[in-house]
């Protein structure tokens, strides 16, 4: 008989759910004591076999999944049987190599082929890696790795899990999922979130405290988990998910704090389909509609009147409502072929943002005149800011440009530590700016936001990063312009309380997370804002932030996390 | 008969000297209307004549060469005859190509190949473009493309200097170096102050405002170019250069303002011989020692006593003097084959410094060892201090670290955003800072230090990066601990009276920039030193900060630049 255990990790998908827990099992790896290879033919026999039962289990796992997931398994199981891999692993037998070792070396050699070619053919490496792992399970008679085939409702226990794997989840069966490593801005954590399954990381201890189909429930705002619950427990938990349900449902209408304050809720999007779906939800605009989309993915730049077009159907799908554009952002992270620079050591330091607008004018010019023929034929609040601004002369060299368009609001991001630590003089060239809370994490901390290890130093929780949000928005208050925030940062409802402390005066996020954003400052005083930012930024680490803050809070700000 | 003219760029390199203009032919590329190659053989046989009068030249060249350009060039001319590079260029004749055009793919091909190779190979692809200029000027009857041979010492125009062209520079022979492009911060410049040629970069208009053969003065300090100079023109220039060496003849002793506000003058060093040559200067130990050269280029991490042997070294040859060692800043960016983290899409943002050190605490463990016993056998003024901390956790991590092998000052380097503007509170967990300009710039300006194309972001002149600077000092005056600086600025005397006014108490430089760092501090009261920094830290450009600090500052401090 187990009894009531209560661990915490970090919540990084809000929801309180329990079920059994049922165990993802880890890839097994070659199997150090096989005996070499004497036998190619037997023994390449056996792994074409192998191969062959991997392709018809995710054939048959493609049928009943739902329609993105079908096509990634089935293009999977025919990568399982393709010709020059199961070549490959000939090749290594014939040099004696056991059958899970030729196999490994086989896809190894296979994978650095698909990385070089780059693209589409490099991301299938996971999928072969996936193959490896299944095929190497029943060459040594183990489990298959992965998710297990779930007869009830449950809640996935792990290690860790990959972002393939997370989004092939089924909402209706997976209730939560509980990993021992991960962090809160992996992709597992976000996609998790999106499929609106709770989910805990960071748990330690967890594989050892908990047995397979034993009960165990969640809490995804906070990150409590509590193995074989009470019946008092879980129905503390429903409680919680009743109190969140039903203080976002009070949510509609214009963002301000409890005493009045306003703070404008807005989308992010990407695209003039994003604009539209957006538009549909009670929010108050975009203030952040990223242009890449129209640049990538072809061999020249978007005419004047194809970008016109987009731009005015975004700016009509928000009607009246504010819709702040950010001018391209691309650069050697995001190449384009019809503007190579040409490969760069750190692509993330390098000519990307304004800088490759300075260098291809002719880029940003049709951009602006595209931009001017969208606000003339609507009429509508459009917003214009440059990406990854470092200095004043920057700032004027793009605010006179887009101003020369007629445009009537021009402003800037700060995302480079440079814009956040200079915000007043930044400021007092242009109408407004944005903080891209994930860039400036980056510098700030810099910690590469694609290296998955340093995930930790990767949170605006970090007050370093706070303490440059703070200087921005005192250049704000010092020139009276406005500072908004558009990271993920901003539809985080507890961030949302700390940035308006600061002195942000409009979020943008996805608009499933308005809502909540909204219902937190509803219930907190500005002065009570400022309040909960002090603590956190006065914090030694971004969990301590984070702690803070959520004490000072209205303890109902638990139920929207 | 030309008339006299002035021209302004970025003074790099110290000193004045005027000559005829000597041109450095730039490359002549492909030849866009050269015929198709019919026949291989010929062709081949042309191209091969080419490459082999190439290699000629070159060993002619490396004959009367100084010793270390020697090797560079014999290894070139070797690389000039590589079989497998005029197999490939064979190979691109048979496709059709013409001659230039196949002599420039196959040499891409080549250099694709031993960029892949990495380390040393990887390094060799510019010699390798030269070997192709060379030929191609051949192959189209143009003149050799570089350094001209000069028949009298001259002053080198040229559009931009290749490091590996400057470092084979004859400083008899060169007098001045002049470049249209260029920047302050670039390996050119570094390379030019090394060689004590006076050096002016950025001169736009220069190639076009003169003539070869032409009479041209240059004062490196200030920037200054005077076209057909007056004999008084280089009188004054003489003048100058008089007065800057009897400022820096009466330069001696401890480093201190002129109303003896102490500040310690140092050396950057890389080795024990390094420690051996910057002990014998008059300079007060050293406030960088990079201990990466133990690591870098081997199989296996050193051991202790080897580590052991080389620390009492560079402890023992400064005496009672005080020596700031940096623990390993290795990572993707500088790769240790024995502590591979594989690699990183940004290297500059990834896995570098204390982070590597916290995966790998036994290379730490073992370095700490070695310089608690180097300091149980000297009793010399050992600190030690950890690279790239980013946050409160990690400096206490390491303090607690090197505390536990009994060393007696513990530090970090400033380099994040994040550690300077949290200084406060990453001070209150050590006993000092040290600031590391460089890579303070690159992650406060989001600008790869590699990336020479962004070189005039990259300046510490920024004021963003002087706000950074000072927000560090603030932190080491509110905790009452030492600041020092230890990256390039702290060797320009203009730029050590800025960091003097901001609170940094110790400059580290190469040992051959002390002299005029200690003559220009001695020249100006603490208060001055204060108001240069306050003005140009309330400057708009980094070019306007530099200036506003030369007005302010006394007039004998152009005779240092």
């Amino acid at each position: 008989m187990t009894t009531r255990t209560v661990l915490h990790g970090i919540g990084v998908s809000a929801g309180t759910s329990f079920g059994p827990a049922a165990f993802v099992t880890p890839a097994a790896g070659v199997d150090a004591s096989e005996p070499a290879c004497t036998d190619v033919e037997t023994d390449g026999q056996r792994v074409r076999e192998a191969l062959n039962a991997v392709a018809e289990g995710l054939k048959a796992r493609a049928e009943g999944a739902p329609e993105t997931s079908k096509a990634i398994l089935e293009a999977t199981a025919t990568l399982a049987t393709d010709r020059g891999l199961i070549k490959g692993i000939d090749k290594e037998l014939k040099k004696g190599s056991g059958v899970t070792q030729a196999v490994h070396d086989a896809v190894e050699t296979y994978a650095n082929k698909l990385r070089k070619l780059g693209g589409y053919m490099a991301e299938r490496v996971t999928d072969l890696y996936d193959i490896r792992d299944r095929a190497t399970a029943r060459l040594r008679g183990l489990p298959e790795p992965g998710v297990p085939t779930l007869s009830e409702p449950s809640v996935l226990i792990a290690h860790d899990l990959a972002p393939a794997e997370t989004a092939t989840l089924d909402p209706e069966q997976v209730r939560g999922i509980i990993t021992e490593a991960g962090g809160p801005t992996s992709h597992t954590a976000i996609l998790a979130a999106q499929l609106g399954i709770p989910a805990v990381v960071k748990a330690t201890g967890i594989s050892a405290a908990l047995a397979a189909g034993e009960q165990v429930a969640l809490d995804g705002g906070v990150g409590e988990i509590i193995i074989a619950p009470t019946e008092a427990d879980t129905a503390e938990l429903a409680e919680r998910s009743r109190r969140r349900a039903s203080a976002l449902a009070g949510s509609s209408g214009e963002g301000s704090t409890r005493d009045g304050h306003k703070v404008k809720l807005l989308a992010n999007i990407g695209t003039a389909d994003d604009a539209r779906k957006a538009a549909a939800f009670d929010l108050e605009g975009s203030g952040l509609f990223r242009t890449e989309f129209l640049f990538l993915d072809r061999d020249s730049a978007p005419t004047v009147e194809e970008q016109t077009k987009t731009y005015t159907e975004v700016l009509e799908a928000f009607g009246g409502r504010r819709v702040v554009v950010r001018t391209l952002d691309a650069g050697a992270d995001k190449p384009l072929s019809f503007a190579d620079l040409g490969e760069e050591e750190n692509p993330a330091l390098g000519r990307r943002g304004l800088r490759l607008s300075m260098m291809r004018e002719d880029l940003l010019e049709t951009q602006l005149e595209a931009l001017a023929a969208a606000y003339k034929a609507t009429n509508a609040d459009l917003w214009v800011m440059a990406p990854m601004v470092a200095t004043i002369d920057e700032a004027k060299w793009f605010e006179a440009k887009a101003r020369s368009y007629g445009l009537p609001k021009v402003g800037i991001m700060v995302e480079t530590p440079a814009a956040a630590i200079r915000a007043k003089q930044v400021l007092s060239v242009v109408d407004f700016a944005s903080i891209g809370t994930n860039d400036l994490s980056q510098y700030t901390m810099a910690a590469d936001r694609m290296q998955g290890e340093l995930a930790n130093l990767l949170t605006p929780w970090q007050p370093a990063v706070l303490s440059m949000i703070r200087a921005t928005c005192e250049g704000g208050s010092a020139t009276g312009k406005h500072i908004g925030v558009c990271g993920e940062a901003g539809g985080d409802p507890l961030m949302a309380l700390v940035l308006v402390g600061l002195g942000v005066s409009s979020l943008s996020m996805a608009p499933s997370k308005v809502n909540a954003v909204r219902a937190a400052l509803r219930v907190h005083d500005l002065s009570t804002c400022q309040q909960i930012a002090a603590y956190a930024i006065d914090s030694w680490t971004a969990d301590e932030a984070r702690e803070a803050a959520l004490r000072v809070a209205d303890p109902m700000l638990r139920d929207l996390l």
